[in-house]
């Protein structure tokens, strides 16, 4: 069940927008075309104002309905929208969308015109993502393979046609088949040697991790991950990235720990317990709060209990955030500036396809 | 200068909006809502119908113009638009959006809903391209930083914040400083030897495969590229992947010659001049030609001059198209096997950042 909205918009001569009478002409102009994809098109509505312009509402039999306005600055925008049952045709195909689209602006005289494939509203699969800077981005996702909801947030696994099984949390994107790259520059491969080494990862349900580090030869590996259901789902539907590291979850190389990494960190600070490198590999929204956004007080606190069970050559490796994403970045870093005792980080970054953004990752170790 | 266009949707119990009495209620508690964020809103217009639902027009001023409708199937669509004067700030922000879709979310008693970034509309740079399989992806895209239409088509370079720059002919993504994976599986680095090896590349005017293919220590490379100012402009602006090979032209190891390829293919054929390796590095769409899609006859033809100049032994490397898309790579695989003698071929594929999806290379040689 969807709607679809299809959106036009069209950069006039200011002199063809300025006055109501030449908006009257163009308008006249865009519905004769109309007319002719939709050919029992009537007029509803319209509107005028000498400083908004003209706007009205174009319907064929109430159900495709499409609003136009012509903004005096020199901007027709045209908007169809109509409801489209599983399984039918859309009513304008590309080509139609295309050539309606290059017939307009010759007859407007545009130099600039522009169609945005059909949004599709009211799908139960999200396929609209927003990129860390508030983009948006059409995913190829054609299935929905597993959803549950456990004590913590809320799981799915979608198919996507080329980056094949994602993994959702809370309808963010967290890691999918394609992105090996993610979890090779989290950990610094060919930069930092594992072998021998202790690790912590904190979080890391998914198991890319785990079963990535595991193939450099560490003394040991212990992982903390309070949901228990992420790690059934990633085992089952995410196997070509986690192995069989979840399915076991533990070995003489590694344990899984399911328990809150907090209260663990604890733990190994009272034992006295070090290691040679803690991950964060948490998601940025702390499971137990509400989802409005990166709790900084949340992040300030695993900074400062991994560090704590840090070797004093150790490092803190972790993710940041999309690399155009400054703002946010900036506040991360504020929050490494104010840990006691100091720190200093390097970054890296790389292109995550299932992010189809550019990730930056922090490696932070003591001043 | 730009309008901006906001969706919301929201997916209501189909009990909700069954009949009019009850579509009322919904769009009482959608008006109500609306004037938290719109005090001065004003209803224009509103229709109703017992197939196609409700339909209204809020307004504040004339200015911020809001549609709705609730489709009797069970979904609400609210689109706001206004014009955007540049460097003001957006009426919406996402704060603002997210809260007034949770509380809408609640008040309506919907179990599923959706808002999407602005689409901004009418600006002079297109921030929104079209992925091979018809979905729409925003681009991080900053600046133009070079425009000018040559006897052959539109030339472009625009700048991404993550992707570096970018070249754009005919407004379609061609290659960007981010994309090193697409020269390097279009030539299978790694995998063929080019070392001695007779080479020719026809297109490729952006330099990068012949800049890549020059570390390899082939024998010789002739480029054919019909573009004069393509070249020009990607040896100022995409010079981290090019290099110096567009600046200067030849060297004893290679050779770029100004001119349309079918043309000295045919003098190569009539002359026996054979080659070890031929690269098609064009533009799906004939340059001379009419932009309505990819012209199998020029792909042909292309092909059938190819395989006349290469070796017995000799390969011929393309690239196809996004690998969802596989109705053209359908089409494109039954061109090649239309051809005489017979060819056979193998596949690679690599997700290329600037395309923002995984895209398929084809290599090809006598059967």
């Amino acid at each position: 069940m969807a709607a679809q909205t299809i959106l036009f918009d069209f950069t006039l001569d200011s002199a063809k927008t300025a006055d109501e009478k030449q908006r009257q002409e163009v308008a006249k102009i865009l519905r004769n075309e109309l007319e002719h994809v939709f050919p029992q098109l009537e007029l509803a509505y319209s509107m005028e104002s000498p400083e908004n312009g003209y706007f009205s509402v174009l319907h064929e039999n109430k159900a495709t309905i499409i609003t136009c306005r012509i903004f005096q600055h020199g901007l027709l925008t045209v908007n169809v929208e109509y409801f489209l049952p599983a399984g039918k045709e859309p009513i304008m195909s590309f080509d139609t969308m295309r050539t309606m689209e290059l017939i307009l602006r010759q007859k407007l005289d545009s130099d600039r015109s522009k169609y945005l494939p059909p949004i599709k509203r009211g799908g139960y699969i999200d396929i609209y993502m927003t990129s860390s800077d508030e983009r948006i981005i059409e995913y190829d996702i054609d299935k929905l393979v597993y959803e549950v909801r456990s004590p913590f947030q809320k799981i799915q696994i979608l198919h996507s046609k080329t980056l094949g099984n994602m993994l959702l949390l809370d309808e963010l994107q967290n890691i999918a088949e394609s992105d090996l790259i993610y979890t090779e520059t989290l950990m610094g491969r060919g930069i930092e040697n594992y072998e021998g080494k202790e690790i912590c990862i904190l979080g890391g349900g998914d198991g890319a991790l785990l079963y990535e580090l595991l193939k450099e030869n560490p003394k040991h590996v212990v992982m903390l991950e309070i949901d228990e259901l992420v790690m059934e789902a990633c085992n089952k539907y995410l196997n070509s990235i986690c192995g069989d590291v979840l399915e076991k979850r533990r070995s003489d190389q590694y344990e899984i720990v399911v328990g809150d990494c907090v209260e663990y960190l604890k733990k190994f600070i009272g034992e006295g317990r070090k290691f040679d490198y803690v991950f964060g590999d948490l998601t940025d929204i702390p499971i137990t709060g509400a989802p409005v956004g990166v709790d900084w007080d949340f992040i300030r606190t695993i900074f400062e209990h991994s560090f704590k069970v840090l070797k004093p050559d150790g490092k803190f490796l972790t993710h940041g955030n999309g690399t155009s994403c400054t703002e946010s970045l900036e506040l991360f870093e504020e929050q490494l500036s104010l840990l006691k005792p100091k720190v200093k980080f390097t970054t890296s970054k790389a292109f995550v396809p299932s992010f189809m953004e550019e990730w930056l990752f922090y490696q932070v170790s003591f001043a």
